[in-house]
């Protein structure tokens, strides 16, 4: 039994740091670095790309709304065309630098805001789908089951891998908790890490509400701007391992 | 005898319309595309790769500092690890663009401030050099004769295509002559013309301060912002073929 | 019986240039200025403003979305908070401006996506207010009848001068047609000049499915960035002027 | 015997955060805030005037060159016309906030590139000082005796407060030693309270190679981004109590 842990990273920008890229990335089997709109530059792309070669974690694109103030993480009304062109456009982008490095682009996960429109919204999902396939039809999306990321992949061809949220609450359509509702946000590091196994060995988690939801974990992301994501990852890891699985990419 | 003829495009910006596109494209045998930095957007982008395609024409990256309201025209004092890294982020970002449409990257010029600095500063013209190297051996730069450009991009194994500026008047040192001096911008369609075709032809230019200077002419460059130029770029053509000269890429 | 005349103006950014301004201003009675969000820079900015001083025409501010490649026509979920400090900022900017040519702020109105969200979201129009009242409660609101704006900004104690659109279809809510509809552009500079007559004279206007609307038009806007905006303008000024309509400012 | 301790502040963006803000405003007499161009938006530009409003510190402007990803630390040929726009556009935005919540604004000082060129340069530092002048001819610039800004600030008839920076090492000339230069930066908080101390009850400061130069400091500078700044602003304010020099604005 194999699972992926993934963190978004890459995030600081200019002279502004994020994140803990440095402490996370030996914990982790996949990164989505920032492209470049809502968060990360050149310099930053460079030096993530290189931490994580180093620490032999697989780097995927992060492409979010050019809104850097807000961090991509405000929806944006961007037309499927635009959304189309910025994927490209950031895609390109991180992709010179792994080139550069040796590194294979591993895989495509859209960030804050366009992240959950592209899980409702099918035109938007297609989008950024089409994006992917036409750069490399063997790149895999990452989204969460039932979306419309996963929906318009598959339809597009693409694999499509499926993302859990160890730290975050759900509700019963199998959605995020908004955060601000109780139980959004799970800042226990040991209930992260029992929900984390609980996801990838029996595929289930209690809701928000208390009841119960089905879910597929074959990647399960940690937030790595959370103040103590090394220690969070680390109990994942650690209670991932505990139970016998494997924690490897996909 | 052959020469090409480039200009920069794809500079308009959002809302914001900037040159000559669809007239020129069909005159020119190479477009240089700005990247996102000081002109362009991936809408923008895509749309100017399209019309290349559609025109035949070949595109390379004309990669800019990060400066879009003084549209790159103002010196900068990037570090060469800043410029390294600007380049490589532009480049990736309009190959990807290619990629999709089954198109190779053809050169690379610099932009504006970066091209006067790239053609005296050694540091930085090798973190230009360097870039292309590193993404793709085979891609030429484009480049002044006797630029720092020239000789950083040749050290480094590339190839270097000279380019010239029929409509600029020049100094004794084979420099462009500042915009403002007397001479500088040569306005006659039929003046640029004759000192096209005597470029290529001859190998020599008169100065502005009545000398003469050698240069080598592999590339014509058309200042495509400038109001007339499809009709500069007209006039320059058909001089250029009435000599026998044929204009295609190289 | 006076109306007066505005169109959104300063729209250009660095090198990139939009509308007819030079042309526009002595047919108008008010400007709505770009703030350096949506469009509009600092030079762009000082260079309207004298342009404003020497035509005698009023002028506002019309701040948007930080969203300059969008042009701030896209919707963006900024918070009311966002909404207010963003608002606050370039009416400041602005003010400087006005404030060295010895001129008041005379209005403020929103921009594109932002004014279309003021109409219906009472807590955004209430940001927007808020940052206006703050400022000085003298400035006018201008909006749209029936708009949360108006509400809002009544609420507060300020004036709200009531805007109508001659060159734009209506729908029988009072609400501008979604352009792409048909009727929602009117194209025809005399119906468009008719339209605004009987707009200010008689208080209604036909809607794009053969009804009526009553609406009140104190300000009559013109769509600075339409290729005819000047003609356009003449002919609404000359048939208000015909009809005994003063066009003078509120 | 009294100075103004000041520090640059308000350096974050968006989700970014930069300083020490919380900590450090009480421990001075006066804050420049960074106004959107370098670092600051609009949110975190009003909550650094709410703090300083609450600290009782008073506020100036901090302009920079628009160049975010650098932090205004990057010397950009801006024309003096680009210069006093860019500087007047900021001045605005912050005194905005400032007039929201009563509090005048105190003073002006440019930031990092802008400061270092209108030390020397006296067009762009009559730029400076002339926006500051058309905006309200009582506000003091702050810069260090000898530059340019003061030489320009005085024939604007502009006051201007000199600056001393007992951090940092000082040349024979009375410059700043370059960053990286062995001296050019004091670490030990109890060596910077010494050099403050003597700075303003003496006059004068050991330079980097050796000698002596004399200074006048009437308001002293603390790197607030530095990671230890609140311990150094302890340090220095105690020493100069300890002396009898009581800290308090100009």
């Amino acid at each position: 039994m194999t699972v992926d842990l993934n963190a978004d990273a890459g995030e600081s920008f200019g002279p502004w740091k994020l994140g803990h890229d440095e402490e996370l990335f030996g914990l982790l089997t996949s990164v989505n670095l920032a492209c470049g709109f809502h968060a990360g530059d050149p310099l930053t792309l460079r030096q993530a790309i290189r931490l994580a070669q180093y620490r032999g974690v697989a780097v995927g694109a992060h492409p979010g709304y050019p809104d850097r103030v807000g961090f991509g993480r405000r929806h944006l009304e961007a037309s499927p065309e635009e959304v189309y062109a910025d994927t490209l456009y950031q895609i390109g982008a991180l992709a010179a630098f792994l080139r550069v490095e040796g590194l294979p682009l591993h895989h495509l996960k859209p960030h804050g805001a366009l992240y959950n429109r592209a899980a409702r919204d099918a035109e938007i999902a297609r989008a950024i789908a089409q994006a992917v396939r036409d750069y490399d039809p063997t790149t895999p999306l990452v989204g969460m089951g039932g979306s419309a990321l996963e929906t318009e992949g598959r339809a597009l061809g693409l694999r499509v891998v499926l993302e859990a949220f160890p730290e975050r609450g759900y509700t019963a359509q199998g959605l995020l908790a908004p955060r601000g509702m109780p139980g959004a946000v799970i800042q226990d590091p040991a209930e992260a890490a029992r929900r984390a196994v609980q996801m990838v060995l029996e595929g289930w988690i209690e809701t928000v509400d208390g009841h119960e939801v089905a879910l597929r974990a074959e990647t399960l992301c940690i937030h790595g701007d959370h103040p103590n994501a090394p220690q969070i990852a680390r109990h994942i890891r650690a209670a991932l391992e505990a139970e016998g699985i494997t924690c490897q990419t996909f």
